[in-house]
């Protein structure tokens, strides 16, 4: 049974129901979820050994918080309980030409107090296969920035494999930050979802993908991406494709280079449910093949199907079995009943 | 802070949940809407002093129905409390190939009692910046065609400009009475939404657009918005243009006649959560960009992309920010969730 | 007011809400369902005195599903009260990408311990017009293969006229034994909804249709079709023709033989609701053609429409009214509200 | 299988949900009632050919409150299609200190303008075992008074017992109306669930029992009691006796007088889940109990425990079983769980 | 049309359904409130010119607490917008033996981050009637200190009859610096709510009132709330009297002292749907009393029967009208329905 | 961290919603419990290594039932993962003289057709503190008495503690067959909660505790309980005492007998949410007691205040922490909110 580790805060998310704005709300849906947090579920879901390391408070909300994980079979052994408060985000689920909103309450939480010497990491990575990090973690201000240098530093000692997704959250932190904070964590990982404008010499707004018009510019990325590798000598880096045709109908496939071939996986085009998570998704399915064996190509389509599959499904948490996946990947889109 | 005047009936929607038909139904959503009243919310919403002129029951029922109009932001000081039922309407929401249902059951209900006495127009009207009615209001009855021609007249005294929303509805009154009764009260408007078959010399069943195949006959509609305008000296003459695919997917756009240029606005192809209101939002917004000094183009693109924003939300009303309508208006219908 | 006769197990089926995922949901939706049930709920509806006839244990479960077959008009003084379990089956809602998913618990339910004396099929049958069944009562065991013989010879005694629809359902039974036990009930029937595997000579993993790619090899389903004919003595052999874009949008046709001329009905592209009981709902648009004297081409025009119409709602039963199956036929998707 | 005709009018009770005020709700429940479809429901219920006579639109909303009896076994097949709408009452439950609240709009109703040929009472009556009608139906206008007199002759024309419950409601009509209609119903009857205060010379407000603290004056009761017997040839003079501590807390017994010997019931002290419906409950009771052929006492009994299950219930109707009140009648008022 | 001014924090009080444990729930009803808040919507619904003194952040959330304070009439325009976050506390409700459980999430909201000079206190309190806080402002941080001690100054610069709900909170603040801050306010106002324990020289863990057994100790009553009085300077010093059976059975009462006589009035026994608010709408009966005029007994009757309406109410809000208090007041507690 | 060992079967509960009957429901809501999985959930809930033995079926339904266990950390490594489908009962809940009604299907679950050979009880028993089993278990059949029986040995052979809960239920075994079967399970067991009716000699109808007049004859109990030991070699023989005034009002202690002294704890009386699971969470807190170290007296105090808490919560598990317990046990029952 393989084990991998992910890291960051889990969040309350309180959604309105259906899609009902924030003035018309009578009541909220619960969902815990975030970044690593919906990694860490989704591998459990497929029967990795899947800890989750942060800090939630010891309250009720802290409580309920740790049970959704352990719902889902995610080792929390390693959760410290301290803090005052869950952080959260409240959620309007957008349709059709009107986009989805978050308003975030998650300052003060729990992880953002964090002491980094409540976690023994070495008992966390001395047998661990994979570790996953985010950059909302060192985006939540000095204390998570420690602890996610101490974490990275830590898995390197146990030279276990690391894979970083940079998910810049404008909302968190500058663009100037990110890019001067990012460069300490990269050094040396296995994957990095997505690059920093940096290593072309700018500081400029940092974009997900130069990808309006669905035509890929493939030498384009090479470069990019070749930059990346070069600069912190990374395995592979990554990106998801998005076409955003309206908030209820997108196109999804990914990229992966390892230095030498770019590979693109299929492209889905596909309605949506719930469309947060999706990259999470997407990171989990990329992660659980390499953890498993495959190559990184039949990985990457792992991850890319894995992620489609997500935005059929409400919650932050992408609660699909492997075989699932598996089907959808093999060209089955077709949604008929099996009975 | 400009005052608008709306007046009309509220009336209470009882909607089954979701798709559910009406035997299937164990309950009924509470929405309270009409076509003026949900032009007030629309501008209460974006900042507008929006009053709203009706006569509804001293009790729980229209007390709710006042509460609704409060949340959202509505002056609802000239409301009169008399009559003995709030109206409502049945509904039940189609999706797909099946069209939407309204079961009326709007008869004898409290506007339809009205004293026109009980109103003083000179208090609601010497300070307005416009007044808004539909042709809803005089389908109601006799005593709702007298106040709809006191108020029409007494915001001519007070030189407040006008706009009437046609809105022919068959269930509520014949084609002849409605070409009877509607001239009356259109004479010297700013804005008429639709138009008079009579116009043309005859008078048949009432369309509010030939518009069949989604290509525009400018010639014919130049032809009978010019003679609306010649006939009743209205400044604008107005029309949505509505493609209806499936009761889940419409495009949508609009055309507006100055006597001397046909303009056509965008036009936005988009899935739909709820239409109902969607002709009302479109007025809202046209009327707002005129209130706010915007152009009759700048305007009349407000308005559609605000109509189209509302098909995205559940109720009658349209409750979606400024901010929100300028930004589809310009372009974004991506649907990315800002975060 | 015709009378006809629908026999087979009712079903108890417990979806989610929305589209969670089993292992998301705290609560159940109650349908009651089956494939016939759902056509005697449709026959109800449009006037027809229609009689449905099963096996149901004595207690609250089974004493609901009959109260829900009344709430439609069905008949249902010919069932039976006896064994111990109303047949269960778990249903996730797919969507788009995702499909939805059975999970049946229908073993040692009422219908399976049914005991044919219990029912008096000369009463049943003596002023019958019609009689259904389908290839699941069978698949249910031995008691249900001599109750569903001893009805159809019971109705060929009485010259009702008769229609099977095979429905294959490989969870329920073997293709060998389907293929074994089906000839015995087809012979002289009226209609067949599907066919054999085995008129061409071979036993293989039954299909409903060669039909991958929309489009039609008339000649291919002639030869099938005429052979069923010939073999079994049927009037007619049926099948609808669809295509599954996603969970959330498939289009719809159907084919009618009747040893001369392959009919080939309107094709619907739509987006879906609930497609559980969309065969069925074409089955029962199908026979009320019949039934009502309609031509076998407008009957088949009237269950492909009444077909699509069923993928609008929730739950197994197409609760429509024969206007609006009328309306659909005629071409009227447009959703278009009526008020 | 006894025939027992009731006659009035089924109104859709819109209730908030759980203890809602009417400003809170979001939703109303859908009951469907009224004091003789309840009637109707529970000896249904019980096994009786329970036929329920009335007028209700040709909508959705007068087919759900059919489907509605339907549901419940109620034979619907006398009820006349007409007039426009249902009517309706909407409902506010209260608990502890604070009182339900109901808000009638029922103003125009089907029943209002039934055309009393509409129906065939000798078909009706012919083999009927017993008719019930409240003192709400003739409150409802002259054409129902009409309709009261006409169905009260034809039942005493076929010699069928008849029960009718005064049922006065203020918020109907005045006290001297009712006391000038209902003696023209209530000659020769069998039964008659209250009195009238005109018996006594005196014309004042109608009080169901002078019964506030608990004691039983028997002498006053014979006397008022008696005096209906005489004056209007009746056969039995029936009361509950409602002690009101507070919403959710009452207690509850009845008497009956013959002329002879005033019977008083058991008393059960309980807590309330829903009250309304609790008088036709037990009225239902009583009938069923005479209509099964045992004594009055018993009858009595019956239905005071059949009264005293209602208030358990949600929604209008008493959906109990026959083993169920006779358990309570019996004294087991435990609630201890079967298992 | 009297004014009422009353100021404080206003929360986002998150509920489990029914009740559901904290790790039980899925979803949170959404109430907005606070004790000043609470006293606003009472008196706005009751016909004053409530106008309610905030800051609330300018986002959506912000705005649907503002809506909600709207929808009950409450004059919101004094609001300030700034800060960051709306106040959260977590709810649970209690049922019998079991209590209600508070998890407060409110440090670093809106309030707490006050600018004193956003509030122009003059045109505030220039035409005011009566002003009511309570210790819970001044509980939040030196900035509600701040806001507080200006408020009440200038209260009484414009001769503004003044309330302060002592209100003290454990988890807010220690009883030291509650009883070193409030002395500030309480100089001269017109009524206080319970009572330090510093008046009688200790300053020890504070109780509303030593009222463990039902019976009442005037004489040590009328000491301390004399000394009140006489350091203070103030007019009338109140306190209800509670007696918790358990979470869903409490009796009530109130004791009002001005000095010379103490007065107690009615006792009222009841079972519980919610009691947050309880105190609330206590105060706010009594301030209504005061304002409209009523002897300071009878004002002390209307908010103790007003508070125990209050428990029969979902959320923290009082939505009774002015007549249901005056009738359970008079007596009528018996819940009987009206119709 | 202390190990108890449970093993039983795990149902799916399908409770109708609020107080619904079985004919009025649309849904179900979801609970997952068994007698020995309640008392597995109470005892993760108070921080033991609470390992539930059971066998359940690979399909969706199982793993809910799972995650459910999960979710409350109950440690389900040994669940062996077979058979075909989960048991049922439909669960209708009672309220004041309405008791609630039980409909079973739980015939073929997975567990009635387990193999011993399954499960290694050396694994399960080698560390562990305590075994749990009730007499629900062996009522399944032959396979779950050889489950039971060797479990037991395997139990008694690594000297674990164990405590057998006889709870006879007539729907799944005759009187005969469970005096028949017991005997071979309680041989030198720690507790035996209730006892058999055979050690007196005679084999009757079982009750659980001679005990109507809610007055103890303690000379009686302590001669069964003494017999109890004495032919079982039995530590204590434990018995709640439960008085039924009403399906929503109920009074609890319990007795305990150490072959010497009858010990009576506390007696509460309270009012009622949901009692199933009442004896379970009683049993659960008296082993957790005994396995912390506790006298039998406090253990048995901790039990039933443990017990009456559960009648608070909805759903069959025990969601307090060891807090509300001791404090509840302590007497604070006032429900008065902490603040």
């Amino acid at each position: 049974m393989k084990k991998v580790v992910t890291m960051g805060e889990i969040l309350l998310r309180l959604s309105t129901p259906g899609y009902e704005r924030f003035t018309q709300a009578q009541s909220f849906d619960i969902v815990y979820g975030g970044a690593e947090a919906n990694v860490a579920i989704s591998l459990a879901n497929w029967g990795i050994n899947s800890c989750f390391v942060t800090e939630l408070p010891d309250n009720p909300i802290g409580q309920s918080a740790i049970n959704n994980l352990k719902k889902y079979g995610v080792n929390t052994e390693y959760i410290h309980r301290g803090g005052e408060r869950v952080g959260i985000y409240f959620f309007e689920k957008g349709n059709s030409v009107r986009s989805s909103k978050v308003v975030y309450d998650r300052a003060n939480s729990a992880i953002t107090k964090v002491d980094v010497d409540d976690f023994d990491f070495d008992e966390i990575f001395k047998d661990a296969d994979w570790f996953h990090i985010s950059g909302i973690t060192p985006a939540l201000g000095e204390n998570c920035i420690r602890l996610a240098k101490k974490a990275v530093e830590a898995a390197k000692a146990y030279k276990v494999p690391i894979s970083i997704d940079l998910n810049y959250r404008k909302q968190l932190w500058g663009i100037e930050e990110f890019e001067r904070v990012m460069p300490g964590l990269l050094e040396g990982v296995d994957i990095c979802f997505g690059w920093l404008s940096s290593v072309e010499g700018k500081q400029s707004e940092y974009k997900v993908a130069d990808f309006s018009n669905g035509e890929l510019d493939e030498k384009r990325f090479k470069s990019i991406f070749g930059k990346m590798i070069q600069k912190f000598n990374i395995k592979y880096v990554v990106s998801t494709l998005r076409e955003n045709f309206s908030a209820s109908h997108n196109a999804l496939s990914a990229i992966i280079y390892d230095g030498n071939e770019l590979y693109r996986s299929k492209r889905y085009d596909f309605t949506i449910q719930d469309r947060v998570g999706g990259g999470d998704a997407f990171a989990s399915g990329l992660i659980y093949g390499l953890v498993q064996g495959k190559s990184h190509k039949e990985a990457l389509e792992f991850g890319v199907a894995a992620s489609v599959l997500k935005h059929t499904i409400d919650g932050d948490a992408n609660i699909v079995t492997e075989n699932e996946v598996l089907e959808l990947a093999a060209g089955n889109a077709s949604g008929s009943v099996q009975r």
